[in-house]
């Protein structure tokens, strides 16, 4: 018997008992079927006053729950949940999707599931009509909206990755802020590792293929970085042509320290941690811009990858811009210390599209710890108003925070105490197990993280739906867009900056012309299926329309006219250049 | 102590040594990285003898491994895998994907854990050249082919679903092969429960999305539509506002009972079984065509879906067809007992893509028990070529077939004896299980099965990469594509068939005109930012392109003339057809 076989054995008999208590606790639990039809809701109202809550997150669904729980009798008053998602995101353990510590339904909680007497309906929000009470959703199948009105309207749209103003990287970073983008950037992650696998003679693609940058140095990007770094170097021993020593894992960090939320010895402890494990921390230094095939620095310096994940600019749900209410930094919603909007009796605002204050003056912080809190006091107080009671404030100060560095380690500061390594990590896990809603799902993490200690990590790439369409990409000068030769895959139009087009014949280069915005090039080798027949480089940074071959093809093919005007423009440029290899 | 308390024990039992088991056998698997840098592909020949396999199912997996294990030194020749996926699916456990009874990753093996001396390559296959020897892929980060010349090429490209030449279906049915069509598939009925409990006014559409048919009645179809059925009838419980009993779950099969693979015995056990589940049993029943609103079955009925899952029609990879070689019936390489494409002493073939005759005379079914054998026998005859030593013939005869009805049930015929039930299902299970690849592997499946038994199932919606694009439609004479004052979210290019444009004003309707190929409409609503002006009802079938709102945007925003030239057509259209409540 090894102390590994003790491990393992031990790891058993906590999950064995754990399903005995989710055994028990699931009999409560997965009872009660939803079969009453609920009233319509663009049926007359019901006399019922109707408290619609907009967001999943943790505001969102704890304020449904309190307000659940709050229910006097079946038909005291309706809560309706609209949400994008059909399921909660347990975000603290956002990251581990990455690796495959946790399996991928793990980190997430249907709603259905957590909310049993809430209405939710999963759409889009399209508008949000403060005068007519009303909130309206975008078309599901049949293209139609639907109106939903309400008593008291309870905002908890949260943030949202918001790369606006940021030179490329709209276009090429990878946000990190839901489960589709988690499963997406693994995807990636996968794919660039197979495509350095196979790319070996390219020694410009392999390097960026095989370096990963995460952009900010908080609690997110530290983690973020740390399951990469894990992920990235524990499979790519599996890739026959990787050659291990060329993996580069960046943190960017305007900062002088990472985790500025927490006391300088955890941030120090979190960055010898991190390079310990391979990760390069460039602290001071700023993203600028990014392209496909890199990411800029403020100042100038370049670091070439495919992979470039920022966590850095978030700014409230862009329906709040639309709403005609007083803004307070960062866009958000300012409310009152019992969390209602002033001057709107029947609107309320939590989590992270608010701004409210501590029990200490302090601005609320984005955690979920205070989102749930406030969950529960925003249910109070729109109770007590339908009600009459007296209402109450928020006053809730903060416990702590914590943050996993992955292998076994982590940083915390709980109620005034530092701690790190083993025994945060420990914490953590423990802390955020208990946190997760359902015993279903605790036990189910548990079995993954149990499994996790001798079972090798997942590399299964799941595609899904990866035809791009048409979308756009940013250049920075010098970039080159295609080189003469290569196979013709896509036309681009120019909507800012300038490109010029090269052309080398017998080893000499000659610049052809300039494409500016409101031109398009690289049709040509579409329309001739041919290679491409010039050299295009970005001169001034440009933003370009991408459009893909597929997609060229079926307009080219079927709208008349517009195949008629590329053509011209292919006679038209052929006669200003005519080729001499022609 | 309930007994279910004693079934979960002894599950938990049954897990606890299969961990420990995977423990010690993990030890050999997970060690051995590959660090060492293979020759490069695309540079000059090395002189060992290269074998290079197209293709990552049973056939190509198990060839490659039988290789692998007949490998006498490093050197002694090298094997290239080429595989559009970087995992090996386990197909008999896909259906289970729908249903979640297992993990999403549980039916997949990653290739390179499964092949630690192959040269895996992800890559779409673009050409085969029989005449150099050379293997091209697709481009992948950079729009450049690479080419892979070989000494001896394995084709085991198993077979495609292939809706071609069946209206509609290749826009409107869902196919099931890859872990992305099973994801797909699950996310899309989960997306359909959940705007049923939206959608509620709309007896229609709720009609539509709480009908759910596969067409099919072989395996595939029989173990897709059970999983199916609990599925929904599983989860609908948790969705106010659906009404359980307006479920229906149809399967269609065009013969007079379903499984004709087994005994009549078993077939109508399975037929009793699904049955008594709700699912309804459509026989003699053909699928003729499909829109995104129904199926059509031969005869003029239809059935009102939005879930249309079809398992027929399968052929060969479309690269085989390019190939200047016989084919068998159904397009496939007929090949020698040696497994030899005859007159082509480099060219092999095996499973599904090959046509191969049983030690009976009969040709060899397209199952993984045969694909495996054979691929024994390939990589055996393979190495003879190379080494001079005697050939070996294909005399596989079949174990027997087995088919998986969920709810502890299925059918089963092995080796000449019946058996269906709970026993049948409990083979299933077991023998499945050691045939899945991995000491890993098995054991997270065999957890999930436990877990699965007190667990709810799981109701999250992945949804990733949803935006569809330009896509095609199909509609059928009498279906509406859009109505008068709907939103406006897409215009449709006409390719094929016919439409006419209705318009209703004070309750009379007037046909404005008929839409032919080559026509567009819809322009008017995207370019106004209206609701749709008049109905479109189709009158000959018709296919048509359809680009949606964003797409139509970022384009006539973009190409000069583009947008002029649409909002031509409305000034004319407007013209000849005055609008009397304009």
């Amino acid at each position: 018997m090894t102390p590994l076989d003790v491990v393992v054995a031990l790891a058993v008999a906590v999950v064995a008992l754990a399903i005995l208590a989710a055994w028990r606790a699931g009999h409560t639990m997965v009872a009660a079927p939803m079969t009453q039809l609920a009233a319509s809701l663009d049926a007359p109202r019901s006399s019922r006053p109707r408290i619609v809550i907009l967001g999943g997150g943790f505001g969102g669904v704890y304020a449904a729950k309190a307000l659940e729980q709050a229910q006097r009798r079946r038909d005291d008053f309706e809560v309706v949940l609209i949400s994008r998602e059909n399921y909660f995101v347990f975000q603290p353990m956002l990251p581990e999707v990455i690796s495959g510590t946790i399996g991928l339904f793990d980190t997430v909680s249907p709603l259905r599931q957590m909310l049993s007497r809430t209405e939710v309906h999963v759409r889009e929000i399209a508008r949000i009509d403060l005068e007519r009470r009303v909130v309206q959703t975008s078309p599901g199948f049949h293209p139609h909206a639907h109106e939903i009105p309400y008593d008291h309207l309870i905002l908890a749209l949260g943030n949202v990755t918001d790369f606006r103003g940021m030179r490329g990287l709209p276009e090429h970073a990878w946000p990190f802020k839901t489960l589709a983008d988690a499963v997406a950037l693994r995807n990636h992650v996968i794919r660039t590792l197979e495509e350095a696998a196979i790319e070996r003679n390219e020694p410009v693609l392999v390097e960026q293929l095989l370096t990963f940058v995460v952009a900010g140095g908080g609690f997110s990007g530290v983690e973020i970085v740390a399951e990469l770094n894990d992920f990235v170097r524990a499979v790519a021993r599996r890739y026959r042509g990787i050659d291990q020593s060329r993996i580069r894992v960046v943190l960017l960090h305007g900062q002088a320290r990472i985790l500025p939320e927490l006391a300088p010895s955890l941030g120090e402890f979190a960055a010898r941690k991190l390079a310990a494990r391979g990760v390069e921390l460039r602290l001071r230094a700023r993203l600028e811009a990014a392209t496909a095939e890199g990411a800029v620095l403020v100042g100038g310096d370049r670091i070439a990858t495919r992979t470039l994940v920022s966590t850095v600019p978030s700014s409230p749900h862009p329906l709040l811009e639309a709403l005609a209410l007083p803004k307070a930094k960062n866009g958000r919603i300012p409310v009152d210390r019992f969390l209602q909007v002033e001057g709107h009796p029947a609107l309320w605002a939590l989590g992270d599209c608010a701004f409210a204050l501590t029990a200490h003056g302090e601005p609320v912080p984005p955690t979920a710890q205070h989102a749930t809190r406030q969950a529960a006091v925003v249910a109070h107080n729109v109770l007590a108003r339908l009600r009459g009671t007296p209402a109450k404030a928020f006053d809730f100060g903060g416990l702590g925070k914590m943050g996993s560095l992955g292998h076994r380690s982590a940083v915390a500061e709980i109620l005034g105490i530092k701690l790190s390594g083993f025994l945060a990590w420990f914490m953590w896990r423990t802390i955020y197990l208990s946190k997760v809603p359902g015993w279903g799902r605790r036990l189910k993490i548990a079995v993954a993280w149990t499994l996790d200690l001798f079972l090798p990590p997942e590399l299964v790439q799941l595609r899904l739906g990866e035809q791009a369409g048409i979308g756009k990409e940013h250049f920075e000068p010098g970039d080159i867009v295609f080189r003469q030769g290569d196979l013709g895959d896509r036309l681009y139009i120019v909507l800012e900056g300038e490109a010029e087009a090269v052309q080398e014949t017998a080893g000499e280069s000659r610049v052809l012309g300039k494409i500016v915005a409101g031109q398009f090039f690289g049709e040509k080798a579409l329309l001739q299926a041919s290679g491409r027949s010039a050299t295009i480089r970005c001169v001034k940074a440009m933003d370009a329309l991408s459009l893909p071959k597929r997609e060229f093809g079926l307009l080219t093919t079927h709208l008349r006219g517009l195949r008629r005007s590329f053509e011209e423009v292919v006679t038209e440029r052929d006669r200003q250049t005519p080729s001499k290899t022609e």
